[in-house]
């Protein structure tokens, strides 16, 4: 049973009532994060009951000391991992001297609130306390996006039932640990406290990284939104700080307090200045003022949201679900910072260490660029560009040489953290999707200067990692690339798997060919980057050889390209066949059954299919959709979009829509039964593109913009808009037909179902 | 460079003068025990240099909690592993109040020496403190083979330029842990403390095994080999009890103190009972005394060594080694408990958990057929016929139904305690050792009652996984076995490894036939079997259509069987094109480069081969070695001995030498690089192999025990002796010829190079 206790509504997320159960899996649904930073939407107040308390800054890791059962040459010894910051938003609260703790207490009227069009998380609830005060508690806070090192909560009171004392005790704890910590080991130390009237900081550094982070807080009291000063003590304790602040309230008058925090760290400030810098930022929120930041906070948001929205007419529950997943990606990253990326949980959760992943080249991309200016995504290639000698390192350490570059399967930092061999050593198709994302990202945004600025440098090493890491095989007369694990990582240590050796081919042909654009067009930077890697003829040569000899799996009697080596070795039970008592596979299976399986777990071969669409006739689209899709577990969060995506290629809305629901309300249904453990956040981006490449039949191949608009039956219409080239262009679909609006002042060349349109500025056409 | 610190002698293993850095590794090599117990050959006083101190008991163990970075589904959560017991060795010495701690003074005359004739440790040297003082010291050790929970100790100091204070200070500690737990836990419980004149006693138990182990000691002294009473002051912390002895010894007497100590425990006597067990023991031996307990020990040794023993002449150091092998192998197991196994570090360290791997069925058991009574080899493969349920559970986590079993990859109690996917779940050969073993056992000894009584039903259950683990291939119209790990652990998840392929097809007709052997002359085994197993004949037949049609790879270009399926897309780089450098791969190399290269870590087609040598035609046999020696590295220690015998098998007697040079000294020599982690036990069979199999070639096929006895040019001649159902066999074979003694009074037939001979009793053959 997935869970259903989210309430659709367009622009929110709601919960009403409160349910223990619910508690973890909200903390998660409700995360609030502003690019910079990010938390769970842990209560203000104490909570006894079974929670996961988190809160991180973007770029702030620790190396853990890696855990294996058994070790193998080449791992690292290290897991960086987003680290669990100290807690800046705790408020205890006592009422009557009694503890404000929901899992203690009768609670009625709960309410939680994720305000997605402007950024603000709510809560109120009425709660009956053990000596029978009747409290009404409202709570609003959010990260703002205009100050992204500043968190704002505001918490009200009012007593219902009686006259009396209540006490907030708003606290700094940087006594956290991480929930994923391999050896139980505590990663800051604690450097200084400092303290002046309602305002207090605590300075400390992440062991081993040395990153230093000032965590603060300062407070104000409002009486009926009135200030109010209060007098206070200070408890302080070994790595907290808290102040306890208490006065008589009447029955029914409001007694708020407001908590202005968050985070100065060492990537943004001299050290020496952390807590002089988040004083002054926390003094200038105070004279702003909760009410302006609020609103601030709103008008920042709507500017997002004025391109990145998608609308959708007749399903309630989908367009709640696009919007939080939009929602999260900006939440989680806006772009500005090219040291920072796109973790698989976002500020969400700890899976994974909060670390990038492929998931960023092959489906964040995509979305950042339709959806912001194109810097956003330059950044993310960015990201991979200033990490190229890591990768070169991480590519010495296997054994590869002359600057061969091996990007790690999951980083920080630009170094390898992952620790299981099948994975770390052999899933090397991530090295393709950098280079695809340079191909993508100059197709889509006509800017070409990254390639001899930045992108050939990594293309060249790519280039040189293919090369060394194909053999020549004798039996087959051929190259081939032995010992992969694909996309599909229900395979492991495979040999050709299609996907990693048509990548393969790809990248070397498209650094061959970009390789003569720049002799010709930038001899410069040709020169340059010559000089600079050392590359001659002979090993162009060489690379020519192997992307000319390499070797494809095919079936002559299916007419697809085969997975890998032996497909059809396997039984070829469909996944019709397989009973729900044993699914989900991964957990009801032992691993070697999964394995000699044929069950996918994530697009695969289709993966390639779907990048290269433009390769392939579509009558041999259709034929693969049709061979592996019936074998897809889609037990990986990235399978349902690309599935979506195809299925509406060869036009199987059905089909299409199925696997959009499974993407789209992934978190808000809980269909893997972990949304506790945090979002999946990268497929989020998989959602967008089920809808804008997939409804939307938005594609970019060969410098030209195309569309082929269908619908779901179950939807009235739905729209979208682009940023293409610095226009936007906006994209209706109904059952009448469908309409693009350029929103910009220049003229846009779009495709529609193959015919060339040119939409001028300010004008709509309609089909 | 390997070691070379040990010096050659026939009977003894010798070091002499002092290292530092040689302490680890001789605390191995000088390893004693006697079956059921066995320790490290730590010094009893103190040392504060680097040491791996350890004693373990046989069957002791402890399920450690799993240490994996990323949990598959199926794996176990806990590791079985034998368990460092108490310390009864220890003995502090004191001259003058300073300690004696040979890592602080100055040390002479420094010699260890492990007489293997006669299962005694001795180490004496002369010791410099700084005060001054000059102490001679001779300590004499034996872990007892008479009285198995005893070990015995007497510690002589010779003052040699003083008059002064000498303290002994024996001490039973039971706060060991061991040096492998994966999260630091302490796995003991401290129940009781017992306290006599010169006797103390601990017992404890371990943690969720619940073992009760009582440790004690009880002390004697002697001054010029004349008994005196001592006074002594006692003194107790937490988990340990020392008593402190002091006396004024003038110089050049010698006074000495005798520890008698050892084990009781919960698997051989009620646990109220232990106390007074050992108690008993102790004052036993008290009153045998140290001298007579000494000459036992050796009478004991002599009656091993008049079987085991294999004499080589005009090769000291291959006499040397293979007497080091042949002993330990005595010290780990006798066969007298089917409750005990052969762990592949036996009791010299800790490293593989000390449990029961496919090494004891592949190689030890013939060992033990040859040089002890059947029932050894017997109570090993009830070891696992014991085990067979929890084969079944094991099999049953994997999906497997109806009885079939998968007999754990490393094992304690039956329960699998490995967590590597790629062989827990994948290296599913070792369950076609299981039946292999039987057929060897009632090959050799022609006890075919173990079969209606026992090995029948191991025999179904291991036909029915083979049955089920086979899946049918369209694409080639064959039965196929896909995701499997051979031998040859540099391969992992391959499909169609020939050597399980053709285990699994063997097993299967070994197990039809054996049937109908039981249906025609056991009748009442076989239905009791039929009704327990609930076998019918569809399932037989089902048995017979994988077996007929199992697919094998072959190469016609090579004719030879292929590892596995695509093994000829390797670069077929053969081992000496490889840079020493690189060398050993398992260290230099990251495991994806490991995986796709052709190199063999251990025999795998080989040791098929070798097992169904009687399969193969002798152009064949060479067909294969020829083609896979040149690709193997032998990075296990199981290697070599395989290869030595097919070596010399074809006449390739220089390589066969080379081969049993690499198993026979392995240890001695640290080949590995890791002796200091304990010895290679188990391959230690192998040696003995290489001589009596590979030099002697003994075959016992079809019912007929032959030989075809060669020599290496670097020897004058060698000796074994067999024990062949009930006879005792000695081959003699020099450079003129061979001989074969029939030591016993009933005749024995053999083949000779292919021809018959009968020997009559207590005569000699010569050829």
């Amino acid at each position: 049973m997935n869970q259903d206790y989210i309430i659709a509504d367009e622009w929110s997320i709601l919960e009403k009532g409160f349910d223990k159960e619910n508690v973890t899996a909200s903390e998660s649904i409700f995360s609030i994060g502003n690019g910079y930073m990010g938390q769970r939407a842990n209560f203000e107040e104490t909570y006894s009951g079974e929670t996961f308390q988190g809160s991180y800054i973007g770029g702030i890791y620790y190396p853990d000391k890696t855990r294996v059962g058994w070790w193998k040459n080449g791992y690292p010894e290290y897991f960086a991992k987003v680290l669990n910051a100290p807690n800046w938003i705790g408020i205890d609260v006592k009422i009557n001297r009694r503890s404000l703790d929901l899992s203690q207490c009768k609670v009625n009227d709960f309410e939680r609130k994720l305000n997605m069009k402007g950024g603000v998380l709510t809560r109120s609830f009425t709660a009956e306390l053990s000596g029978g005060e009747q409290i009404k508690v409202c709570v609003t806070r959010f990260l703002s996006l205009n100050f992204n090192e500043l968190g704002v909560i505001k918490y009200d009171i009012t007593p219902l039932n009686f006259d009396g004392e209540i006490e907030y005790i708003p606290y700094i704890d940087a006594g956290i640990m991480n929930e994923d910590a391999n050896y139980d080991e505590f990663f800051w130390e604690i450097l200084r406290f400092e303290e002046e009237k309602n305002e207090a900081y605590i300075l400390s550094k992440t062991l081993k990284t040395e990153f230093h982070v000032c965590t603060g807080m300062k407070i104000e009291f409002l009486l009926n939104d009135y200030f109010i000063e209060l007098p206070y003590e200070t408890h302080k304790e070994d790595k907290k700080i808290a102040f306890n602040y208490k006065t008589d309230v009447k029955k029914g008058d409001t007694f708020s307090i407001c908590k202005y925090g968050g985070y100065t760290q060492s990537m943004n400030h001299p050290k020496e200045e952390l807590i002089f810098a988040l004083e002054k930022l926390l003094q200038k929120a105070s004279i702003i003022g909760f009410y302006d930041l609020l609103q601030k906070q709103k008008d920042a948001w709507k500017k997002i949201w004025e391109t990145a929205d998608v609308v959708i007419d007749g399903d309630i529950k989908a367009q709640q679900a696009i919007r939080f997943n939009i929602f999260h990606l900006n939440q989680t990253y806006l772009g500005e910072d090219s040291r920072l990326n796109i973790g698989p949980k976002g500020f969400t959760g700890e899976k994974y260490g909060g670390s990038t992943y492929w998931d960023t080249e092959a489906y964040c991309i995509p979305f950042y660029m339709s959806t912001k200016d194109k810097n956003v995504a330059k950044n993310l290639l960015l990201y991979r560009y200033h990490q190229l000698d890591k990768a070169i390192e991480n590519a010495e350490k296997l054994g590869f040489k002359n600057g061969a570059a091996l990007y790690p399967m999951v980083t920080m930092n630009g170094e390898e953290c992952h620790n299981e061999w099948e994975i770390t050593f052999e899933e090397i198709h991530r090295n393709g999707a950098m280079i695809y994302a340079i191909y993508n990202y100059v197709n889509y945004t006509g800017d070409y200067s990254y390639i001899p600025q930045y992108g050939m440098e990594v293309m060249i090493a790519v280039s040189r990692f293919w090369h060394q890491r194909a053999t020549f095989s004798k039996a087959k007369d051929q190259y081939v690339i032995l010992g992969v694990t694909g996309p599909n990582e229900y395979e492991n240590n495979i040999n050709n798997n299609f996907y990693t050796n048509y990548l393969a081919k790809w990248t070397i042909d498209y650094t061959l060919k970009n390789l003569e654009i720049l002799k010709e067009d930038y001899p410069d930077d040709f020169e340059r980057i010559i000089q600079k890697t050392h590359l001659n003829q002979l090993e162009l040569d060489e690379w020519n050889k192997v992307s000319n000899g390499l070797y494809f799996p095919y079936s002559d009697e299916y007419e697809v390209y085969l997975q890998q080596d032996n497909f059809l070795d396997k039984e070829l039970i469909s996944t019709d066949k397989l009973p729900a008592s044993e699914r989900p596979i991964n957990q009801k299976w032992s691993w070697d059954r999964i394995l000699r399986s044929v069950y996918i777990k994530q697009a695969d071969v289709l993966q390639g299919v779907y990048f290269f669409e433009n390769h392939f006739k579509q009558k041999s689209i259709e034929r693969h959709f049709n061979f592996y899709e019936p074998f897809t577990v889609h037990e990986s969060s990235l399978s349902p979009c690309v599935h979506s995506i195809l299925a509406a290629k060869i036009n199987k809305m059905n089909k299409a829509y199925e696997m959009y629901l499974r993407t789209s309300r992934l978190d808000l249904d809980d269909y893997n039964h972990e949304v506790h453990e945090g979002l999946h956040i990268t497929s989020m981006a998989g959602t967008w593109l089920s809808i804008v490449q997939g409804f939307g039949g938005m594609r970019n191949f060969n410098d030209k913009l195309s569309f082929a608009p269908q619908i779901p039956k179950e939807w009235k219409s739905y729209s979208f808009k682009i940023n293409y080239r610095g226009r936007t262009l906006k994209v209706f679909k109904d059952h009448k037909g469908c309409k693009f609006t350029n929103e910009s002042d220049k003229p846009i060349n779009i495709f529609i179902h193959g015919k060339d349109f040119k939409v001028a500025p300010k004008t709509m056409i309609e089909l």
